[in-house]
């Protein structure tokens, strides 16, 4: 349609204001309906039987004694999902998943599931099943994992990525390599060099609300799925595919959600609700417990990386390298290579190389979590810059700005660099009060950068226009984060309305086109380019309502400030038709008024962080405060200011517990010790102070309005602020994730001991 | 876009075919989600309480009681719906029938409501509002209250359409009139004249899901509203005005939908959940029973109609007059007006007068019902005619055939018609073996011919193409009877792609273009005009993509049977893409393939039935029962005979009740003395016999596929066929319908004593 998804400078009207949100209400009254707040008539309850076992072979299940119990509508299998992959190793990695085929990989790997009529007799029945299991030896470390001595997780698996294959099965699944120039000659010409290990435990996403569906499965092949998703669209082509069905038979409905952060890009449950549901030939609800959320859904990778960098006396970095050893469950994905992309993404480097492993273990499977791998590969890499930064005796803003990648810079992942914010958010760190401000006793100051991608991908928006003039725009991005009054402010300012004229809804997958998942930091980019997009095709339209209202021709109709305007002395005497005055008018005109998109948002601009942060230390407990923290990054432009804001403040307290507190802690046994936030302990309000903000705007020139993603890069320098913080507080380097008390009391004796 | 609406002949693959329907299994098993089958959490129950006078002003209602009892969230009344209607008329009238505002106008008129936390709550808070009625005198017979002693119901009201207007108020709010030629100087010129006066009494549409609603309304001006509906953006528009909201921020989902008829284009209680929902900030469910139903939805006119017609020896009509009373409830609309328009419609006349009497009486507001208005002026006029070619000496289809309008005639309300099958349909009858049958002892033949106009107006839809190549069709008007079917098969024809790769839904008020109603027979005449448009648009966006695929001119590529398909000597190697393979390559070529299309339904073509009737009646009880029964109706063309010949039925069976049975009964009092399918009794499977239908298809030249409307044509003759067909058997004419027992004796009774 001749759209022009290039940046154009132009004087925003809407765009940038901060209107309350359209959930708000909704929200705050308890209206909302979340994924467990959807009922069908004649639903069954689903429950879910979970391996205890950390590694085992399932020899055999005996559902007869649940299936005979009173009550119980289906019991399923691994049978009950036959395998419909068709060699497609992703989606049967996703089927095995969801539920065990020959092997429980994980304690919590689902074996086996029953509908019932209600959570007590399901429950019951969950007891009735009978697993036959040989246990197996199973590990949890990544490193221990790595070792040719480990207890091999699937014997399929050879190393990906080496050359020739390995000729024995290996938990370490996939090699990952990026980099340019020669790292050991760069290295070679440091006058400083710093080389550490550094390890990050396991961390879940914390959402508050549960993964919750409905699943209706019918006869003729048709199914809804009510469900609390980041992407209804994607957990439509999946489950389709499991299941059999035709993807426009399945229509699926997002709920509102309550976090996913990565977490619900993935599907879990929904393939058992569906396939219950057509067992029983009844409705299905299938709710997640905290237990089984933590056990069975999908956390962080577990990291273990070595870095060396070296630096010349004037502070210039002359090699870089990092080896980084990611634990991605049972199942491999990119994980370590996410890492091994973003490790020095920050820097100007002319000798760079990193390489990522996958590592399998028996937990369970890795799932995306915000800049997925990203801020474990900043951890290690931040903390070493800092160590060298003070090697070299500069200041580390000073040294980072001196290193900072720019527009032009080819970056260590391969593509070169447009106009980006990294040296922009060093010289704003550098600048901020912040960095000034006194510090008491005990209390460190620390910084990192941080670096994310930031998605692109397919989106289609429905703009139509009512009878009244106000805009009904049907959006396929779920909101996770503001989207729906983000995506309004860029309809209204298109249009020219104002944006309570506006409403946006998330539209099932019936009633829009496709759209990607909420991930990368993709929502309110493409969403917002789809809207832009259909919103000049309604204008054109309108122009054209226009020019038959006024029987002139279309090409004298402009459009300015939300009226049709026309244009040339000859048509001096009309006055302008407001956007209402058309709407009024269309039923005459040529019927309702409406624009669409369908596009492929290409060239989602990268993002960049820096963070500073202040931490007291207490040398007896080692417990810590966070006493101040500034969060600066580049928006490219802030559509929703309060959003953003608030983006960057997630991502910076996500990122402070990350740091902190949260880790999965194993037994010997295998198994999950602290399945609940009673003993996985996220921070609450107490444990944070106002988190500072600062948003930067160095246009995409690849969107209209210049638009980046900004979701994802406030969780990536958190955890090497911090830890530099520490480490300037303590006198210790911290080189291990979470810095619990007991970490940060070791790191002290050690000190103390050297 | 170019979409070029009219016919051109064509040999289909899809459509004409007959496959099962996609809301069967939901229907059948019970999933199927109608008006009450929906359910928010925190909803409220909310009840209406009524008036029991027919005619009463409201002095004072004292709610205090009823809102200090425990459990009661909300009580409302008129001033909690203040009028917003600005001098619209006809809303402030819709707004005072679902609340009364001054005075209670009929038996049932709401005049208060109550939201609580259960139903049993709900009843005793309706029992201790108080109010303090002042009860006027009332009148419920349409012939009483257009006499100038009645009670005036609306002082406000003087006839419209008589100049001068009257200076006295009336009950009779409207005259219309239709007609050419001098119809005294026809008669004058007739060898022959009838001349009778005819009554009908008031049915109802008889649908058997009742009215049900799930409102929502939030502090911030949005709002929700789940509802059973034959046009959920009609409601949207309708309550969104009444309650002051912006129309973009009510949405409207409609519900599977249980029997409209008509009686489901008006809002009732809607508004009324929606301001107890407003008032108690809470979601308030409303679920009318079946005696509300009955006294405060919307029936047809009872009517008083008289007919002169005239006609020469050889059977040539010389002039033709009605004049038709029609009771219009409190508020007036154009139900007499329908009247005149449709009475002589069948027919081609060179005199012609119809004049057309809105009629105020103290009974519920009249509603739509299926060809509303036409079944009871071609009682008259068919059943004139009958007694006419009785009295010409012909038989009655052979008179029938020598007057029927024909391509060419002027219409008795107007306009011109183009090609019209009253012709076809009268000789169809006449050629089948139904008008050969043997007639048993007591039984009678009777014929009549019907004629309703076809609505088409405001269409939306959205079609997409899904990634495995199945289509998601999103359409506005509301699946009354099977237009999810019809309309996947015209998507499936256009696109070349199999029925089954088709899913079509009813989208919501807040994800599709404003569609009008599903209503005047326009649901599948409009809504596969605007499919036709989008799957074209589609297939230009498929054309497109493969053109890119191939990189080849577009204009060389054309879409043949499902596929895209190089034209031209140079492409002759190029092997033609399926739909399916250009949807899975969409994601690189552009992003997801779709089609839109919003326009105005021009050009339904009017639709003619004939039909024929046996009948036995027992002379001593006066019982009916039909013996034979057959539809001849032309549909333009039958997208799915099967749901074609289901209307013709349905109307016809519809028809058999309101000839025979059904009626509203009054009392002295004005109160409705049968709200009840005991009281008032519906055909049920046993009392029909199997209906014949044959389809004629003459081409609409206004729709791509010569598809006209066909759901309420098939109503309007079976009163005058039954009729025609007991004068037939029994001797008598019978001048009053329903032709129940009683009246049949009175007849008998009479025609023995002339």
């Amino acid at each position: 349609m001749g759209f022009d998804p290039g940046y154009s400078a132009r004087k925003f009207t809407s765009v940038g204001t901060r209107p309350i949100r359209p959930d708000g209400v909704d929200k705050v009254t308890g209206r909302a309906r979340y994924g467990a707040d959807f009922n069908m008539p004649g639903q069954l309850v689903g429950q879910v039987l979970r391996s205890p076992h950390a590694h085992a072979k399932i020899r055999t299940i005996d559902t007869s004694k649940a299936e005979a119990l009173k009550g119980v509508k289906a019991v399923i299998t691994a049978d009950d999902l036959p395998d419909l992959t068709d060699g497609d190793s992703a989606m049967y990695d996703i089927l095995d998943n969801c539920m065990a085929r020959k092997k429980a990989l994980y304690d919590g790997h689902a074996v086996a599931a029953v509908a019932a009529i209600d959570a007590r007799t399901a429950r019951q029945a969950l007891k009735l099943i009978e697993v036959d299991y040989e246990v197996l030896a199973h590990v949890t470390d990544v490193d221990e994992a790595a070792k040719p001595t480990a207890p091999v997780l699937n014997d399929t698996v050879f190393t990906e990525g080496i050359d020739p294959r390995p000729d024995k099965p290996s938990n370490v699944a996939k090699r990952s390599q990026y980099g340019h120039g020669d790292v050991e000659k760069g290295l070679g010409q440091a006058d400083f060099v710093v080389e550490r290990s550094y390890k990050t435990e396991q961390t879940h996403q914390g959402y508050i609300e549960p993964h919750a569906c409905v699943a209706s499965v019918n006869s003729d092949g048709t199914a809804d799925l009510w469900v609390c998703t980041q992407g209804h669209f994607v957990y439509r082509q999946h489950c389709a595919q499991l299941l059999g069905l035709d993807v426009s038979k399945l229509r699926v409905t997002s709920s509102e959600i309550g976090g996913g952060f990565g977490g619900k890009t993935h599907i879990w449950a929904e393939p058992v609700a569906l396939a219950l549901s057509r067992k029983a030939g009844r409705p299905v609800k299938l709710v997640m417990s905290r237990d089984e959320v933590f056990r069975a859904s999908g956390p962080t990778s577990a990291t273990s990386i070595d870095v060396r960098i070296g630096a010349r006396k004037d502070g210039t970095i002359t090699g870089a390298t990092a080896t980084l050893r990611y634990s991605c469950g049972p199942y491999y994905g990119m994980w370590a290579e996410l890492g091994a992309m973003t490790a020095f993404a920050c820097y100007n480097l002319e000798n760079v190389e990193t390489v990522g492993y996958e590592v399998l273990v028996n937990r369970p499977k890795t799932a995306a979590y915000r800049a997925p791998s990203a801020p474990m590969a900043a951890f290690a890499v931040e903390s070493a810059i800092d160590e060298l930064a003070h090697k070299v005796g500069m200041d580390p803003v000073e040294f980072r700005i001196l290193n900072a990648a720019r527009e032009g810079t080819r970056s260590s992942y391969g593509p070169v660099y447009g106009p980006i914010g990294i040296g922009p958010t060093l010289e704003a760190a550098k600048a901020h009060p912040h960095m000034q401000a006194p510090l008491g006793k005990n209390q460190g100051r620390g910084m990192a950068c941080g670096f994310w991608f930031n998605f692109g991908g397919q989106t289609c928006t429905d703009l139509n226009i009512d009878s009244d003039g106000t805009v009904s725009l049907a959006v396929g991005t779920v909101d996770v984060g503001g989207s729906r009054a983000s995506l309004s402010l860029v309809a209204a300012e298109e249009l020219g309305i104002p944006y309570e004229q506006v409403k946006a809804v998330v539209a099932d997958t019936s009633t829009l086109g496709y759209n990607d998942m909420t991930d990368g930091s993709r929502g309110t980019f493409s969403s917002s380019m789809a809207t832009i997009s259909a919103a000049r095709n309604a204008i054109k339209v309108l122009r054209e309502r226009a020019a038959e209202m006024w029987d002139i021709p279309v090409d004298d109709v402009a459009w300015e400030k939300g009226h049709a305007v026309a244009k040339g002395a000859k048509h001096g005497n009309l006055p302008s038709l407001s956007l209402k005055e058309i709407a009024a008018a269309a039923a005459n005109t040529g019927g309702p008024i409406a624009g669409h998109s369908e596009l492929v948002a290409d060239g989602a601009g990268v993002s960049f962080a820096t963070h500073i942060c202040d931490i007291e230390v207490d040398p007896e407990t080692g417990s810590t405060r966070v006493v101040r923290y500034t969060v600066v990054q580049d928006a490219g432009k802030a559509v929703h200011p309060t959003y953003v804001e608030g983006q960057y403040q997630g991502g910076a307290a996500q990122g402070i517990g990350w740091a902190l507190n949260e880790e999965y802690i194993y037994g010997e046994d295998g198994r999950l010790q602290n399945p609940g936030f009673l003993d996985y302990r996220i921070p609450v309000c107490s444990d944070l102070p106002m988190i500072d903000t600062q948003i930067l705007e160095i246009p995409n020139p690849n969107h209209p309005y210049g638009v980046r993603g900004v979701g994802e890069t406030s969780i990536v320098p958190p955890l090497a602020a911090i830890a530099n913080a520490v480490s300037n507080a303590v006198g210790a380097r911290m080189t291990h994730v979470p810095m619990s008390p007991p970490r940060i009391l070791a790191a002290l004796e050690a000190e103390k001991a050297d």
